[in-house]
């Protein structure tokens, strides 16, 4: 076997084009085998074995430079540079990550996980070349689906003002997560079947130079391609034409369902079920805005290139005119939200909290500062939500809660939360963000609130001595450690469900900091300017004790959430004897 | 006088196109007139006179919706909506806002400020109209300058496959603040060489329907194409051609130094001089940075469309290659830092706090998960910035502190400020970003620290009962109230420095806990998700009273400092009283 000798690109450069070839149905067979069985990015890497070979061929890596956009399509890449490891041997299949990652090899740039970073990421990195009057080739791969994020946009405008070597390769696949939006995709479209000579060419028109290639799935092409541009003195694109899931006929034939997933049957194509279609707040929010939007026009679901988040394709049919995926491009999802809310419309943006982060001004400057009723869906915003570095859910309540106008609630239960949504759709007053809980399906037999205008706390337990705040998903948290309280020390705590999380409840907090010792509060987020931390600053001149419990300020990387928490302290047996022992010191 | 008479658009139906062309003459006078003895954003409203006018005659606000990008070009918008007064007579000047503002005209859709937005906003105003099933006019005018702006692509990219009604204005006046950066503007400035009829068109390619006119300032002709694509039932863009600063030859002739700016004389076109040429923090780091330069290629000083943050045109040019000027493209330049960092150059990102939102994901993801040393100047973040409440800098310490990674430094003097520079350039293991301190430039005797990894606080003065903690800015009012506690009661406070802001000296913290009874934090932005919360939070289980000072988390609006610090009680006087009071109470 080929593939295992290669422990570095260089061994590319000694192989005949039959062994090239050879090696491409090896790091296939092999790139299925473990997909297949450990779950990931499929057709993304499917598509990319020919071409990744092929860039390893004729550039000199790390001399030259490649980034990857995401990089969720480095799978080969992996393979190539010493890590086939990882791919060969079950047993140590996690030995890699997902994206690239420095810490792993000294070919992988950067960490990586969102997306339309790579152009500017290469910008920097050839102009720091300039300035050192060092020669080599920086290279870009982008997606078709990460170019209608802005800064793809931005990137390709200023590598074409800095006019040193710098070569774009644009994998093409026809696809993003799902179907791409937006009107260059036609353009795209009109150059892959013209073969690249229609009228108006989106990257002639920005100053590239522009090359097209078919055949993005032919080794012989790629490497003839790539060793025109090596070397070029000015920057150049490459539209490379390539087939998602290629040479897995049930990825080629459903792109969407096999973007990503977990192990699958090679035989017939159906991922093994893990679960069942037990209802999550994923399902319920699916239901509600379903039924929601059949009884009013104006209800409209907005998202950014991730719609499987909302809707199957199925759904997305159902929804017609009031679904809207705008494909990679948080920003815009949110300023368009803002116009739909100003001339009377009801937005949901759904999102997932990691690349929320990319609309902070939008949030702030178009729909807080307008005071406009768009409503926000925070997904995955958890220590239970993704755990990869790049995409981790933990910093949404510091970026959200502290922007003036926006109310940022926290649900405890599925009707709590769906009591909220209605709220927020049906108001007119602001933007409403609403942190969709992470986990199992609570369901209470209390009647909920319908009105969450007030920004009031709830005291779900009067109790005496300490008032534990369980924000969100971390309220049943606080719910068991006053069930141990009771059983172990005879105390009864106030228990407090805070609702709203970009403020806090001042005529409570007055209450319990006469009436308590301690005021323990818990959040699923990072705890340096959180909720709980604004609670200590009210409560600063007060005698009575705060801690808050939450995440630290890191970015985590490939955990298990429980060895996290249970390292922070935060279980319900080291809360619960904090508890007891600030109590007591408290008597002295 | 016409303009007098004019109270809502409609009364432009009336009038003859005779009328109209005197209107033109007057709204100019009346323009040239108050922006002289008032100043403003010059060169965007001179060349927007004639289509404005064209604008209100042909479309029908506020049935059709006009939508300004950034608004700073929306005088003559204003002159014909009811709002003359404000222009005509200097007594009323200050009677409406440099922006549009719903609060102000129903003619006004949005608050809006920062750029790049109004594409998008049209976006999600045409989709409510459509699934309101109603029929009107959307109308987004965006300058070229802010086309740089991802989120402009995003949304000319979506207005398309929107597919209804939409007309773009493209402003095309062939200036951003500065001049344009960046490869599309070679497309737009073939396409004014050919009126509209280049080989490749950028417009075209994204699939809207393309007019170009080249008389931008010709009121017939602005009339007849903007009659032509009136009630469109698709996306058109309109490019056009206008000359900035029209009719004001220094404006026309010094397009950068008249975009914006205070009153100056009409007969020579020289700003009428506030000041002199005295030493700023800005002119601090310009001179640090030449130097720098000098002696050291690898420097490279990013800037986002705001080039005279850093540099004059002289000095842009004796930078050379060691300056990049991205256009408006935030996301971009952080991307790009992090390259540069990368690959071993040493980049500063000068930034005013207000156009930082734009990066909070390239700053986390690119930036901080990387450990990638670029540095951020972060200008005009204090209460004493900006005074719009589209423009404020007092959110970046909520938004930046808690970046996992990320070292944010706020000094309190020249000396400590360029120590922390220099600093910032030379190590090579974490972003940092620092507060460019506001306001007079404070000289220190005293010797600076050259190392601010260690992230220790420092005590400037040992005392006892009370600690006061100033924060950058608000340093110099911790001395001040140092002083009258001693004249006024004989205490002698402990008086910090924090350096850092992004985490706490916990060291220090255990100190000061142990021997004094109140701390008290002052900083120049917001109390929530601030600073100072991290300190109550840290010692929410100790005796010590905590009291943070801080404004208040609102969108204040053109105000003056001392009054809203009035109003909040962040005075030497209300704070030395609120600690006399705090300490007598600790006493019982």
């Amino acid at each position: 076997m080929l593939l295992e000798k290669i422990k570095s690109p260089k061994a590319l450069k000694e192989l005949t084009s039959g062994q090239l070839q050879e090696l491409v149905v090896e790091a296939r067979t092999a790139l299925l085998e473990k997909i297949s069985h450990h779950g990931g990015h499929n057709g993304p890497n499917l598509g990319m074995v020919e071409m990744t070979i092929a860039l390893h061929k004729v550039f000199d890596s790390p001399t030259d430079k490649l980034i990857f956009d995401v990089s969720h399509q480095t799978y080969i890449h992996k393979m190539l540079t010493g890590r086939a490891h990882a791919f060969l041997d079950a047993a140590q299949y996690d030995a890699v990550s997902g994206y690239t990652n420095p810490k792993e090899s000294e070919h992988d740039l950067f960490t990586v996980g969102h997306t339309s970073t790579s152009v500017s990421l290469a910008n920097g990195v050839a102009k720091a070349r300039d300035l050192k009057n060092e020669t080599y080739n920086v290279v870009a791969v982008i997606g078709d689906g990460s170019l209608s994020g802005g800064l793809a946009f931005e990137g390709l405008n200023n590598i074409v003002e800095l006019g040193t070597n710098t070569i774009v390769v644009l994998n093409d696949n026809d696809q993003s997560i799902a179907e791409n939006h937006g009107g260059m995709y036609q353009n795209l479209r009109v150059l892959r079947e013209t073969k690249g000579q229609a009228a108006d060419n989106l990257f002639k028109a920005i100053g590239f130079e522009y090359h097209y290639l078919d055949e993005g799935n032919d080794l012989a092409a790629l490497i003839a391609l790539f060793e025109k541009v090596k070397d070029v003195d000015h920057p150049v694109l490459l539209h490379i034409h390539t087939i998602k899931g290629k040479g897995f006929k049930f990825a080629e034939e459903n792109r969407e369902k096999f973007h990503a997933g977990g192990p699958f049957h090679l035989e017939t194509g159906e991922y093994i079920s893990t679960g069942g279609n037990q209802v999550t707040y994923n399902s319920l929010t699916t239901d509600y805005l379903l039924e929601k939007m059949a009884s009013d026009p104006k209800v409209v679901a907005v998202n950014a290139g991730t719609p499987m988040l909302l809707f199957s394709p199925e759904q997305r049919e159902k929804a017609g005119k009031q679904f809207v995926d705008v494909g990679i491009a948080e920003e815009h999802a949110v300023s368009m939200v803002a116009g739909l809310a100003k001339n009377g419309a009801k937005p949901v943006w759904a999102v997932f909290s990691t690349f929320m982060q990319r609309s902070f001004d939008q949030i702030s400057h178009d729909l807080a500062l307008n005071h406009l009723p768009g409503t926000i869906l925070v997904y995955g915003a958890s220590i239970h939500g993704m755990n990869d570095e790049s995409h981790l859910g933990i910093f949404d309540i510091p970026f959200l809660a502290h922007i003036p106008n926006l109310i940022y609630l926290a649900p405890t239960s599925k009707e709590e939360y769906l009591a909220m949504l209605d709220w927020s759709l049906e108001q007119t007053n602001a933007p409403v963000a609403i942190r969709v809980p992470v986990g199992p399906v609570n369901e209470m037999a209390v009647t909920v609130s319908t009105d969450y205008s007030d920004q009031k706390n709830e005291v779900t337990q009067a109790g005496t001595q300490v008032a534990i705040v369980g924000v969100g998903n971390f309220y049943a948290l606080a719910e068991e450690i006053a069930e141990q309280l009771k059983m172990q020390h005879g105390i009864t705590p106030t228990v407090i469900n805070p609702k709203f999380i970009s403020g806090v409840d001042k005529e409570l907090l007055d209450a319990v900091a006469r009436s308590h010792k301690l005021v323990v509060t818990l959040e699923d987020g990072i705890r340096e300017g959180g909720y709980g931390q604004m609670i200590a600053s009210y409560l600063g001149d007060r005698e009575i004790v705060v801690k808050n419990y939450g995440l630290e300020k890191k970015f985590y990387d490939n955990y298990r959430a429980a060895d996290v928490l249970s390292e922070l302290g935060i279980t319900v047996e080291t809360i619960t004897k904090d508890i007891m022992e600030q109590l007591q010191q408290s008597i002295h």
